[in-house]
C-alpha cells in the first residue's frame, strides 16, 4: 500500500539483498532495513521487526533463500529449516514456508538453490497479494451488506463502524492485509466506514502499526484502549468487528493476538457480528481443536517498558510498573469457534466449523485427516 | 497501610494543612503534597492526584475545609460545594461528601464553620477507614471459603489466584481499599494469595499504583495487560475476580473503570466469581439501572501519552500512537447486573439486584424512593 505517495510492499529484492520496512520504530521513523544473512532474516523475525502470520512466511522463504547462498548443502537446508523454525513458535505461517522451500529445494541440485529459493520467495509473496487481494474482495462483500442491512442508515456522518485488534494491515502481510483488505477495498470503493483500532497492549501493534498504516492511505479512524471495546458496543457504536489469525484449528477455533478473545465476548454479548479474516495458509487441519495450539509466552519485559516518542521527539522506552513487581505476557488467546460469526477467506466466507472450513479447503482438510490416520 | 515500614492514609491534616499521597508519580516517585486552598484540592481532584471514590469524598470534604477558611459565608459555602462538584462527573462519592459537609455547615454560624469543616472531613475519613476494615471482613470470609471449596488444595505453591482490575486499593480509599482490603486482610491472616493485576490502560492504575502497593505490603502479585484476562481465565488461572465501583445503581449494575465490562464478561464464559466491592456511599439508590449513570470522557491525550521511566531515571511521557491519529477516552464502563456474582460490602455479601441491595440498605433504598415519589 501507499507510503507518502509511493508504493511499498513489506518485504522485497534490491541489488540482490532483502529489504523490509523495520516494525519495531513505527509510526514514529519509516526505516528499510537490509537483511544480507539467514541470521538477519530469523533475527528480523524473532525481534518482531517484521510480524503478522503472512509476512513471517514470506521472511522465512527469504531466509532459506539467503541460506542458501551461504551453504547450499543438504545439512544447510536442514540447518537453515531448523533455525528458522525456532524463532516463533505459534506461528503456523512460518512452519507452512518453511516446509515448502524445503519440499522444493530439496530435489535441486545445491549449485542451484540459492537461485530456486530466491524464486520461490519471491512467488510466495505474490501469492500472498493475491490470496489477500481476493479475501479482501469477499470482506469488502460482507461489508457492503452489513452497511445495507443496518438500522441507521450509512452516511460519511455516521460511517459503518468496523473495530479491530492489533494489526492484521498490510505491514502484517505482504500486501494489503488480513483483516484490513476488505476495509480497504470498501474505502477505495466509496463506503462510508470508521475503523475503531484497539491499542493491543503489550505492543501497541494497532495504535502503533493499524493506525498508522489506515492513516496513510486515508481511512477514518480511531484509537481505543484495550478497555474500551466492551463499552463501545454496549453502546451501539460498533457495527463489526474484523481481526485476523495467526493459525485457525480446523474446529474454527482461532489464535490471534492476546486480547482478542476479550473482544469476541463483548462482540458476543452485545450482538456484534465478529470476523476472522483466515486465508488459507493460516488454517490448520491437523489441529483439531483450539486445545492444541501452542501459546508463545514472551518477555515481561514487553509488558515493563512501553517505547514511544518524547515531546523533544526522541524514541525511547519508559518503565510503567513498579521494578520489583513480576509481569507476565502471553502472545496470544484462543477465542473459541462458537462466538465467531464467520471465518474469511480468499475462497468465500465460512462458518467457523469443522464442516465449514472443510467445505472451503476439502483438499486441505483431506490431507490433514489422512496424516492422522497414519500417525 | 505500609510504606517503607511506615503507616500513612492517603490523606491527612498536618499544621493545619491537608498532606495527600500525590498518586500521579507513583510508583516511581514517593510525593507528599499539601493542599492550603480549596482550588488546591479541586486541582488534585481534577488532575487525578488523588483518585478512587472514598478518596474523592474525603478529598471534597477537606476541599469544603480549606473553602471555609477563605470565605465561611453562605456564598461561599454554596460556591464551594458548586466548584468542588464539577471536578469529576461520575463519581457518586464527590456528590455525597458535598452534600454531607453542606448539610452539616448549613445551620453553624460561619465564624465556626473551618472548624465545623475540618472536624467533619476528619469524621469521614475514621468512617472510611471503619467501613474498608468492615468490608474487608466480610471479603476475606469468601476468599477463604473459596480456598477452602477449590478443586485443587491452596498451598503457598498454588496460592489462591485473584485478579483485580484498576486500583481499588489503599491508594483509592482513606486506608485498606475496596477489593484490596479482603486481600491483605487474607494475606494477613495468612492464606496463600497471588494477585493478577490488570494494567488498566489508559492510565495504568493497575500496574502503576495497585501493583506497587500490593508490592509495599508484601503480597504477591503479577501484572498483566488488559488483553490477558480472558486467556488467563480459561487457563484456568483465576479463582476469582475482585474490582471496586465508582458508582453502583439500585440494580446492582457497576460502574467502575473501564473494561471492567470485559474482565465480567471473561469471568462469565469461564464459571469464574466476578465480586464487585461497593462500600454503601458509593452505592446510589436514586439510579433504578445503570443506563442512568453518566459516563466521564476524558482527554484522549490520556490514550496518546504514556507516563514512565526511563532507562536513566526520568519520568517522562512518551507518544505511543501516531500524532495524526485520533483517540477516544471513556473513564468508565457499566458492567450489568447479570455478571455480578455478589456486591460485598460493610455489612456483608448482596446479590447485584435491587431486592439484594436494599435488603442491605433498606434505609437508604427507601428515602431514594420516596425522593423519586415526591420528584
Amino acid at each position: 500500500m501507499k507510503v507518502d505517495g509511493r508504493h511499498y510492499r513489506t518485504i522485497w529484492e534490491a541489488d540482490g539483498q532483502v529489504r523490509i520496512i523495520d516494525q519495531t520504530v513505527l509510526p514514529h521513523e519509516f526505516r528499510v532495513l537490509t537483511l544480507s544473512t539467514m541470521d538477519d532474516a530469523a533475527h528480523a523475525i524473532r525481534s518482531m521487526q517484521l510480524r503478522g502470520a503472512p509476512l513471517i512466511g514470506a521472511a522465512a522463504a527469504y531466509g532459506m533463500a539467503l541460506a542458501m547462498r551461504a551453504d547450499p548443502s543438504d545439512d544447510g537446508l536442514r540447518d537453515a529449516a531448523d533455525h528458522l523454525m525456532a524463532t516463533r513458535p505459534t506461528a503456523v505461517n512460518l512452519r507452512w514456508g518453511l516446509e515448502r522451500c524445503t519440499a522444493v529445494l530439496g530435489p535441486v541440485p545445491p549449485a542451484q538453490r540459492e537461485a530456486a529459493a530466491f524464486a520461490e520467495a519471491a512467488a510466495i509473496c505474490e501469492e500472498d497479494v493475491a490470496r489477500n487481494r481476493d479475501l479482501g474482495e469477499v470482506a469488502a462483500r460482507i461489508l457492503s451488506e452489513l452497511a445495507r442491512d443496518r438500522d441507521r442508515p450509512v452516511s460519511v456522518e455516521s460511517p459503518l463502524n468496523v473495530l479491530t485488534h492489533c494489526n492484521a494491515g498490510w505491514l502484517a502481510t505482504v500486501d494489503h492485509g488480513t483483516a484490513t483488505a476488505g476495509l480497504y477495498r470498501a474505502h477505495d470503493e466509496g463506503l462510508p466506514l470508521h475503523v475503531w483500532v484497539d491499542e493491543t497492549r503489550p505492543r501497541g501493534q494497532g495504535g502503533r502499526l493499524t493506525a498508522w498504516e489506515l492513516g496513510r492511505h486515508g481511512v477514518p479512524h480511531t484509537v481505543i484502549t484495550d478497555t474500551s471495546s466492551g463499552h463501545l458496543m454496549a453502546s451501539g457504536r460498533v457495527d463489526a468487528v474484523f481481526v485476523g489469525t495467526d493459525r485457525t484449528a480446523a474446529s474454527g477455533d482461532v489464535a490471534n493476538k492476546i486480547g482478542t478473545y476479550n473482544v469476541a465476548l463483548a462482540a458476543r454479548d452485545n450482538g456484534v457480528p465478529f470476523y476472522v479474516a483466515a486465508p488459507g495458509p493460516s488454517i490448520d487441519f491437523r489441529l483439531v481443536s483450539g486445545e492444541e495450539i501452542p501459546i508463545e509466552e514472551r518477555s515481561p519485559d514487553e509488558v515493563r517498558w512501553v517505547t514511544g516518542r518524547t515531546r523533544a521527539g526522541q524514541v525511547v522506552a519508559v518503565e510503567v510498573i513498579p521494578g520489583e513487581s513480576a509481569a507476565l505476557n502471553y502472545a496470544f488467546d484462543v477465542t473459541p469457534a462458537r462466538l465467531v460469526t464467520g471465518i474469511v477467506t480468499e475462497r468465500g466466507v465460512a462458518d467457523a466449523s469443522p464442516r465449514g472450513l472443510a467445505g472451503l479447503y476439502p483438499e486441505e482438510a483431506r490431507s490433514a485427516r489422512s496424516v492422522e490416520a497414519a500417525g
